[in-house]
C-alpha cells in the first residue's frame, strides 16, 4: 500500500465510524446521504498530506480533515439549490431528494458539525486551524456569490473569472493543506508556500472542472454534461469563446446565454459546444490550466521538506491534473 | 447608568465598531442590513451578564457575545426563508428583499463570521466556548427541523412543542449565559446552573412570543399580527386549544389548520382568536409561561455568586417576562 492508500484509508476509516444519525431524522438523512455517497475525498487528504510532508502526527490531523470534508459536502448541498442542480455524483442532490428548507438546514448542521469535528483534536492548536478554516469558508461563500452574480452579468472578464474560482474552488484547497500544515507546525515561510501550491493546484482543478463538464462522460463525472451551458455558467470555456468570436459568432452566443429566449437544452449544449470545438476553446482552456499546473509544481519543488513525500504530493497533484471524473 | 446599561452601551459599540462591509456587495449588503436593525440584543447582553454574575473579564466576554448575537441573526436570515416570512422587526425580510439564494448565502457568510469573532477574543478558552456554541447551534437546527416537520404532522401534542422550543430557543439563551460562565471559569455546577436558567427563562420566553404573535401590536412586535395561525404554526396556543376543544371545535379548528382548503387568511385569523377567547387559552398559556418563568427566578437564586449582580439578572429576566415586543 502506498502511503496516499495509506491516509486515504485513514480518512475512509474515520468518516464510516461517524454517524450521521440523530433526531429529527429529517435533518440527519440528508447528512448521512451525502456523506456515504464518497466522492473524491480530496480535500481531507490533502490535510494529511500535508501534515505528512511537514512530518507532523497525522492522529492530530484526522479530525481537521475530516472537517474540512464536512465542511465541503455542506456548500455541495447549498449550492445545489442556489444552482437548481439535479445531479450530484451521479444521484440525486438533497434540494432535488428532499426539498430546499431541508436542504438549507441539513446544510446548516453540517457546518456546525464541521466546527466541532475539529475541536476533536487533540492539539492545542484548534485556534490557529479554525483562523485558517472561517477565513477559507468565507472566502468560499465569496465565490460563490461571484459565480451566482455573474450569471446577470455580461461585462464578465477572464480575470474576474480567476478570481471567482480561487474564492470558489481554490482557497479550499489551499487551506486543506495549510491546515495539515498548522498541524505539523511547520514555519510560516512553508505554511504560506503550501497554501500557495493549493492555490495553484486548485485553479487547474476548477479549469479541469469546467472541461469536464463539457467533455466528460457524465457516467465517469456524476453530473449532467453540458450542465455549465445549460445554466448559462460563466465558465472559462465560455468567456475564451466570447473572446475569441468574430461578431456574429459572439452575438449568437449571447443570444444562446440569454434564459429569456427559452433555447432548447440539448440543441443549445450541441450548437455551443460546435462552436468551442470551432475557436479551439478546448486546448485553449487545457494551456491556461497547464500553466497552474506546472505553477503548483515549481512552488511544491521548492519546498523545503522531505523528498519523497513531495514526491507523493506531486504524485496527487498529477493524478487530480489527469483525471476523468 | 444602571450595569445593564453599561454592558448593553459595550455590545452596541461594539456591534457599530464592525464593518459589514466585503466583496461581493451582493452578499455582504444583506449582512449590514439585518445587523444594522438592532433587534434586542438579547443574547449577547445575557453572555455578558452571565460573565459579570462570576466576575470574569468583560472584555473577554465582548466578542464571544457579539458572536452569539450574529449567529443569532443568521439562523433569522435562514428561518425566514423556510418560514416564507415576510416582516421581521417591521421590515422586509432578507430573502423577501433580496432573494432565497442570497439569503442562504449571506445567513452562510454570518455563520463563518459568528465564529471568526468568537476567534477573536483574547482568553484561552477558545476551544470550551466553541464546544458550547456548535452545540447549541446544531440544537437550534434540529429544533427549526422539529418546527418544520410539525407543520405536517397531526399528531403534534404539547410536550413534542415544548422539547422543540427548547431546542429552536431556549438552548441559546442557555448557551449565551453559559459562554459568559466559561469565559469567567466559573465552576462547573454554577456553568450548569446558569444554563439551566437561560432554558427555564428561554421557554417563558418563546411561550410569550407565541402569545405576542396573536395578542401583540404589529407596530411593537415587528412581525405579522396573527402570523403564525396564517402558516399553521403548531405553537402552544393551537395545541392547547386542541386539548380543550370539544370534538365539533376540534374538527373545525383542524379544518382551518389544513392548508389545502385555502382559508381566507384575515377571517382564519379572527375565526382562530375567537375560538382561543372561549377555550381561555391565553390565560392557559399564560399559567405555563409563568411556570417557567418562576423557575427560572429560583434557579437563579440558588446560584452561588454575587447578589447584586443576581439580582441584576433577575430583572433583565423580568423585563423579558414583562416586554411587549
Amino acid at each position: 500500500m502506498t502511503r496516499i492508500q495509506q491516509l486515504q484509508q485513514e480518512i475512509n476509516t474515520l468518516i464510516s465510524q461517524q454517524k450521521f444519525e440523530g433526531n429529527p431524522p429529517a435533518l440527519y438523512a440528508p447528512i448521512a446521504y451525502i456523506m456515504d455517497q464518497g466522492g473524491k475525498r480530496l480535500r481531507p487528504l490533502l490535510t494529511l498530506l500535508a501534515c505528512d510532508l511537514f512530518e507532523g502526527n497525522i492522529q492530530d490531523a484526522l479530525y481537521p480533515a475530516l472537517a474540512v470534508e464536512v465542511f465541503h459536502n455542506f456548500t455541495l448541498v447549498h449550492d445545489d439549490i442556489m444552482d437548481k442542480a439535479p445531479l450530484r455524483r451521479g444521484k440525486e442532490t438533497v434540494y432535488k431528494k428532499w426539498n430546499a428548507d431541508i436542504a438549507i438546514l441539513s446544510g446548516d448542521t453540517m457546518f456546525a458539525m464541521a466546527y466541532q469535528y475539529t475541536l476533536k483534536t487533540k492539539t492545542k492548536l484548534v485556534p490557529a486551524i479554525l483562523e485558517v478554516f472561517s477565513k477559507a469558508a468565507i472566502e468560499v461563500c465569496e465565490g460563490q456569490q461571484m459565480d451566482m452574480d455573474f450569471e446577470q452579468d455580461d461585462s464578465v472578464k477572464i480575470d474576474d473569472y480567476l478570481n471567482m474560482i480561487r474564492l470558489k474552488t481554490a482557497v479550499l484547497l489551499g487551506a486543506s493543506l495549510e491546515i495539515g500544515a498548522v498541524v505539523a507546525q511547520a514555519d510560516s515561510k512553508q505554511v504560506k508556500a503550501i497554501y500557495d501550491f493549493g492555490i495553484a493546484l486548485g485553479m487547474a482543478f476548477q479549469l479541469k472542472d469546467d472541461l469536464l463538464d463539457v467533455y466528460g462522460k457524465q457516467e465517469d463525472f456524476g453530473k449532467m454534461s453540458g450542465g455549465d451551458i445549460a445554466a448559462n455558467k460563466k465558465t472559462y470555456l465560455i468567456l475564451k469563446a466570447l473572446e475569441l468570436a468574430d461578431v456574429s459568432v459572439k452575438e449568437r452566443l449571447k443570444w444562446l446565454y440569454n434564459p429569456q429566449n427559452n433555447v432548447d437544452e440539448s440543441s443549445k449544449i450541441s450548437e455551443v459546444k460546435a462552436i468551442f470545438e470551432q475557436l479551439n476553446v478546448q486546448q485553449e482552456v487545457s494551456k491556461v490550466m497547464e500553466a497552474y499546473y506546472q505553477q503548483s509544481i515549481s512552488i511544491l519543488n521548492a519546498l523545503e521538506a522531505n523528498q519523497a513525500r513531495k514526491e507523493e504530493l506531486a504524485a496527487f497533484a498529477n493524478y487530480l491534473y489527469n483525471r476523468n471524473y
